[in-house]
Parts: C-alpha cells; sequence; structure tokens
C-alpha cells in the first residue's frame, strides 16, 4: 500500500507556483478573499488562504464586511472587486449567513475571476471539456493527486459516491473527460443508491465524497483498488485534547490494508484545496494579463 | 415486452402545447429558426421543426443566411435576434458549414433564448439542478419518454453508453438529480470502458446514444432491462427503394425479446426531439413574459 500524501503534493504544487509567480515581473496576481461573519472554521479558511499566498508571491486582499450587509450590497462590492483591474480572483467564503442564496452570490462574481469554480458557466465549461475555465478546488485537486500518483484512469472504473455539486458531479464530469489520464468509466452512487456494496466492490478507483464517518468498509472493496477520501467528519475521542479526531469517508485501518494506494485523512485531499485555488489564481491573471 | 412509442407520446405533448398556446392572448411564442447552407438532413429537420410550430401555434421565423456568411456576420445576426422582444427562441441548426465554431455560435445565442440548450450557462444549470435553464432537447425528451412511459429511475441502475455533450452527459446529469422520478444510481460507458458487456448487463435502464448501428445484442442485456435506443444508423439494405434501413445502437429483433419496454428506431426519441424543443419554446416566452 502507497500513502498518497496530500501535503507533500500539495508542498511541490505550492513550490512551483512560487517559482512561477517569481517569475512575473510588475504586479502580481491578486486574490480578493471576501468572508462575512465570524464562523471559527471560515476564519481559519481564510488565515490559511491568505498565508499560502504570500508564500507563493500572490497579494491576497481580505475583506470582512460586516454579519449586516445585504445582498445587495454584497452584490455590489462583488461588481467593485469584477470591474477592478487589479484583482484576478474573487473567492466568497462559504458558508454565508442564512438570508444568502449561495448560488446567486457565486454567479454574481464574474466567470473570469471565479477561482472558486462555483460560477454555472464554469460548471458548464467542465462538460464541454473547456480548458478556459475554472474547476472548483477539491474535484480539480482530486485530478491533480491522482495525476501525481501516477494513476491514470483510462478505461479504468471510477465509482464517485455522492452526488455533490462541489465534489461529486464536477469530478465525475474530469474523469470522463477525454483528455490525457482522464477517459474513466464513471459510476456515480448516492444515498437512494441500491446495493452500494455491490457497485463499490467494482471500483478500480473509489472517490468517497459522503460525508459519512467511516462509511466504506473493507468487505465493500476490491483489493488493489485505489482510493481517494473526500470526507472530512470528527468521531468523539475522549483520548485527544479536543475530544475528537478526525476520520474519512472510508474506514482506513482496514481499507489501506487492501488498497493499493490511499488518501489519509487529515493530509490527502484537503490541502490540496488552497493549493488549487492559487494555481486558479495564477491562470486567472494570466487570462487576464492576455486580454 | 411493452414499446415506448415515441409518436404517440410526442403527439400527445404537441397536443398539450397546442392547448396552452390556444390560451395565450396576444403575441404568440415565436422561435427563430437559423439554418446555414443547403445540407439535405438539416433542410429537412428544420422543415419539420416549421411545420410542428404551426401545428401547435407557435410563430416561427425561418432565416437562410447564405453558405458565404461569415461568424462575424452570424454573430451580428444573433445579436439582432437576442434583442428582438419578439423572438422567444433561436435555434441554429447543426452542422454548420466548417470554418464556423459551434460552439461559440451556441454560447452567442442567449441563454434566455437558447431553446436548444446547448449553451455553456444551460449546461451549467442542468448539474445545479436549476429548472429556469433549457435543457438540451434529446436529453430532455429521454426524460420525458421515461416519465410518462412509469418509469421512475429512483434507485434504478441507469447505464449511459455515450458521453457527447448533447446526449451521454446531460442524461447522465439529469438521471442523476434529487427530483422525482431521477434519483437513479448512474454509470457512463465510452469508447474506452473495458468490459462493456459486463457494465451494459447491470444496467435496469440502458440509454445507448453511441452511433454505431446494432451494437448492444441481447447477451450484454439482464432480462427485464429498459433500454432507451438514441442511435439512428444507415445500415445498406436492397430490399428497400432507398437502399438502406434505419436501425438504432440497439440490436431490437433480440434485445427486445428481454426488455421489459424499449423505443424503436425510428419512432422513439427521434420525434421527441421537436416537440421538446417546441415545449421549451413555449417555456421560453413564459420566462420573457414574466420580466
Amino acid at each position: 500500500m502507497e500513502l498518497i500524501d496530500g501535503n507533500q503534493i500539495a508542498a511541490a504544487l505550492i513550490a512551483e507556483l512560487k517559482a512561477e509567480v517569481a517569475q512575473i515581473s510588475g504586479r502580481k496576481p491578486c486574490i480578493a478573499l471576501v468572508r462575512v461573519g465570524e464562523d471559527p472554521a471560515s476564519v481559519s479558511y481564510v488565515k490559511k488562504k491568505e498565508k499560502t499566498a504570500a508564500e507563493i508571491g500572490i497579494t491576497s486582499r481580505v475583506i470582512l464586511p460586516p454579519v449586516t450587509i445585504t445582498p445587495a450590497e454584497l452584490f455590489a462590492l462583488l461588481d467593485q472587486l469584477n470591474s477592478d483591474p487589479t484583482v484576478d480572483g474573487i473567492l466568497v467564503q462559504s458558508p454565508l449567513p442564512k438570508g444568502f442564496d449561495e448560488v446567486a452570490v457565486f454567479r454574481r462574481v464574474l466567470a473570469t475571476k471565479d477561482v472558486d469554480g462555483f460560477n454555472t458557466l464554469n460548471l458548464g465549461k467542465i462538460a464541454q471539456e473547456d480548458p478556459s475555465g475554472f474547476v472548483s478546488c477539491t474535484p480539480a485537486g482530486i485530478m491533480e493527486l491522482l495525476a501525481r500518483s501516477g494513476v491514470d484512469l483510462k478505461g479504468k472504473h471510477v465509482v464517485v459516491v455522492g452526488r455533490s455539486l462541489i465534489v461529486g458531479k464536477p469530478v465525475a464530469l474530469l474523469a470522463l473527460q477525454k483528455k490525457a489520464g482522464a477517459n474513466g468509466t464513471v459510476t456515480i452512487c448516492h444515498s437512494q443508491t441500491r446495493d452500494l456494496p455491490g457497485i463499490v466492490r467494482q471500483a478500480d478507483v473509489l472517490i468517497a465524497a459522503i460525508g459519512r464517518a467511516e462509511m466504506i468498509t473493507a468487505d465493500m472493496v476490491k483489493p488493489g483498488v485505489v482510493v481517494i477520501d473526500v470526507g472530512i467528519n470528527r468521531l468523539p475521542d475522549p483520548s485527544k485534547k479536543s475530544g475528537f479526531r478526525l476520520v474519512g469517508d472510508v474506514h482506513f485501518p482496514t481499507v489501506s490494508l487492501l488498497a493499493s494506494k490511499i488518501t489519509p485523512v487529515p493530509g490527502g485531499v484537503g490541502p490540496m484545496t488552497v493549493a488549487m485555488l492559487m494555481k486558479n489564481t495564477v491562470k486567472a491573471f494570466r487570462l487576464q494579463a492576455a486580454h
């Protein structure tokens, strides 16, 4: 069994981006990070993004509207960032406070600055296999992990468990593309699937994005399977100071004995998402510079 | 075995639309049909669309630019139709002559008038399960055939053979949606799939959109399968005046003996596409009227 080390792969990607950005003379790529409210997880995510940007040499502009901002005011703020030529990428940290229509907010971000890949147009471009679009960071990170671990999906049976808009559907469309590394046969399962074990057991490559702790057990997988575990779940653990430990959607202790390659949780897909956000920001800068 | 009669289902849908349009006082829904060049199949398709529109009471405006039209001139024509408040839907007949970037042309059609559902934004809306978008006519027609034949996909294994942008991918996304009638477990196969028979044999519902005559044979299907055959292929047949006969991607004579329900070719999916185009046009009219 080989561990797919997300920390190591993300670090390599960040080093590459740093070298690339160092070559840019004049204005550096810039990402606007918009966070509304003080959700503790959001505070920590935005800090991590700010820190990684600084490490690469990407300018970040952190914007913290008060939690009392109205949807119309947030739209006005986004319009201003959309038309600002010194801003290349815009990220609106999810979740937004109640009362906001997130899809409408994501749609308001200009498609060419949508480094989070949540704009409807960028979703459509994944289906069209149009490389000018932005792929959202988790599915893009999964494809990068596979590519950098030498996993070619061609002709393989890729089973995606979970049909969410931010992971399951886009990663299924990416695995299906005609480009090198992809060309997988793709099955998408979810809560309504009958005989989930029977289908998961067919997977050459399993992408678990369900959000249920350790749901995929050893009896459900084929020996030699490659496992990408997208889940991040808390399990009570009195032996930890925090009182919990993080586990994925896959029961790592037993499934890892059968897998040929597997991501750990934490330290698998997680670290890739921030790295891919930075990669998208540099891409947005290039696109803007080309115009 | 029950035949899924596309002609009959399309006729029912057309009758419903006719009744609906009759209720509209004042300006009726209008579709612009743009055909460049004299490709015989395109001539016949556009005629059929014109005729069906007339039957329903939808105004059609057939526009026949010369084959010498430049892409820039075609864009200008589309911009004019986009801004014309008396035009609700715009269809650009495919294939366009060589030299045209079809995706760019489809993207030029305003998303709110894109009754063909080929605009990038409308593809993204399928992934988002946003009902304000337009679904392209063949996949929408397939879902309508299934619904009107009493086939609920919930929990069923839907196997789609073919990953095209106009059929395979959108119908997979539709079958996967959380809405009533959908909720299928979806597998998408294609030319790179290993053990196609092994996967097709798992299908509770098989959607064949490969474009290879009679490729799916009886040994590849499970008894009781529901079969939607999207293929329209010509096979040489000296007994016919035309010298050929039309067949689907499924070997009907043998597969129909095992299937619980199956579409014939011709007379299955084909008639539905024009009906769905008209349904989309009425929807575009409603959306425009609501603004």
